[in-house]
């Protein structure tokens, strides 16, 4: 290995896309508890809710606090989802540290969930970035790509459209894109397909994966997503997440085994892995009935890991 | 993607690695419905069990009979494992396609399990090769090499003394090798590197992959050695298998997830995804309380599949 290991950045997504899709509500202690261990265990980018209105996601009504909270931890990047215009002055106002505005590529998906078409979305994309720089703030603003793969609405998506809502945002003031498979659609080879022409295309301004492990793929698309030069994953804790086409399916992939993967690849994600594994059990504590998942939790590390350096790797 | 598609074999070691492992001794009969089942979703290399004393591995008892029953089924390879010379000659006896010598590359894993030295196991082939060269059979010879990333005991496995018992395997007789991580001691790197470097010194008598997802990297390994060109890899239905040394950890690769995979890839694997489905779900049913593992079961197959093509893939 090189004596200067590659950062990967694993950005914990359970506040925001874990308790939406799970339809959990988590009292807003018990989630300061959980952004102060991830934190704790070296997360340093998290998504902490959704400026949605609170009668639709109750859940995640406590977001602009959890944004207050998070100014407390040093070095963290506190991230929340934007549905529109209103919530972008919501996350403005909040101060967030970026703010992701969602993009179904799947026109079905789009009107059914969001209720626009996905170039209405980029309509919306031009009136958040003319907000933000109306604001002098420097909030980042992230277009997520989601049903980047495919849905259950409308099967199979393209990549040419992919790649043209892609550009659309970008050119609509997005300063970075994300590219999600919003509900177990991608396989590797269509991770590496789309990854690497949306790169060819915008370079570094595509900047992150969000994979769902609904049909078990999760990690095995995360490699191929590395493979073509992407260095931002989303994970939640526990791999909650869900699916809500199919009740008690895997969910986001797991953060402790996604940690796990990169750390033993060699890279670094500044996460330490026995602590990530107790803040595991944290979040498992507080969520009770849930179904979660993940593998690495039940089997622990490599015994003889810590003697053998950091990543198990002697030389 | 192009016209003919690529085959990739997976091999079905449920009846012995699954059974061996998770300690549950299933009536014969329930063993050749497994069987037929498999045989019937397209499954054509089944490991139906292991020539061990029975008093050692009363569960795989039957493992003759289920040998002969094998012969009943078109194209099928039925395999089995065997301990040493003496099994060796049971399953020449019993006309076994293909027999498996398991030599653990970690010594002290190998001492423990084998009461051998890797060497003494590489002197056993030598043997077992001989006796098959008199008896004037066909059935294959492969020598698996498990533990070949590290092992609870020791800890990592350098990939040299694992290159050097490769060749060890074949300079003695055997007509292939395959790699296995046996406890989850893998990850897509070191993947990359062994399995590379081995096909770099012996080509394709490296014929399989042996993955267990003990800590959830079974799929992405499995990526990495597809990469690395190999073409065959054993799976079990369910995820059965486990770990002795983890009570609960997930167990091998689960053959549906991973004929999904494939297939999604564009791949050939002869597997029928919404059979080997129905078949996951006779061995769940059978098996009882044991702990099953795989993702797909719960999601299902995408929606839209069908009316996209096989794979998916509208092109």
């Amino acid at each position: 290995m090189t004596a200067r290991k590659e950062k990967i950045i694993i950005r914990e997504v359970s506040l925001r896309d874990g308790l939406q899709s799970i339809g959990r509500t988590v009292p807003t202690g018990q989630k300061l508890e959980w952004l102060a261990a991830a934190h704790g265990a070296g997360v340093r980018e998290i998504e902490v809710g959704s400026f949605v209105p609170a009668r639709l996601l109750p859940q995640l009504a406590d977001t602009a606090e959890l944004l207050r909270a998070a100014r407390a931890f040093d070095g963290l990047q506190a991230s929340v989802l934007i549905p529109n215009l209103k919530g972008a002055e919501r996350a403005l106002d909040a101060g967030a540290d970026l703010m992701l505005l969602p993009l179904s590529a799947s026109l079905q998906h789009s009107l059914a969930n969001l209720r626009k078409t996905p170039d209405e979305v980029v309509g919306e994309m031009a009136r958040i970035r003319a907000a933000r720089d109306a604001s002098g703030s420097r909030t980042l603003i992230e277009g997520g790509i989601g049903t980047a793969f495919g849905c259950t609405l409308q099967g199979y998506v393209a990549p040419d459209e992919v790649l043209r809502l892609a550009q659309a945002l970008l050119d609509a003031g997005a300063d970075r894109i994300s590219l999600a498979d919003t509900v177990g659609y991608a396989d590797p080879a269509r991770v590496a397909e789309l990854f690497g022409r949306v790169r060819a295309a915008v370079g570094d301004r595509l900047h992150g994966a969000h994979f769902h492990d609904t049909r078990g793929l999760g990690l095995a698309n995360t490699l191929a997503a590395l493979q073509a030069g992407v260095r931002r994953f989303d994970a939640c804790l526990a791999g909650i997440g869900g699916c809500p086409h199919a009740p008690g399916a895997s969910g986001n992939v797991s953060t402790e085994d996604l940690a796990f993967m990169l750390d033993s690849m060699g890279y670094e994600t500044g996460i330490d892995l026995e602590r990530i594994l107790q803040v595991r059990a944290l979040v498992a504590g507080h969520l009770g009935d849930v179904p979660l998942h993940g593998a690495l939790w039940r089997a622990g590390l490599p015994k003889t890991r810590a003697s053998a350096g950091a990543n198990g790797r002697t030389a």
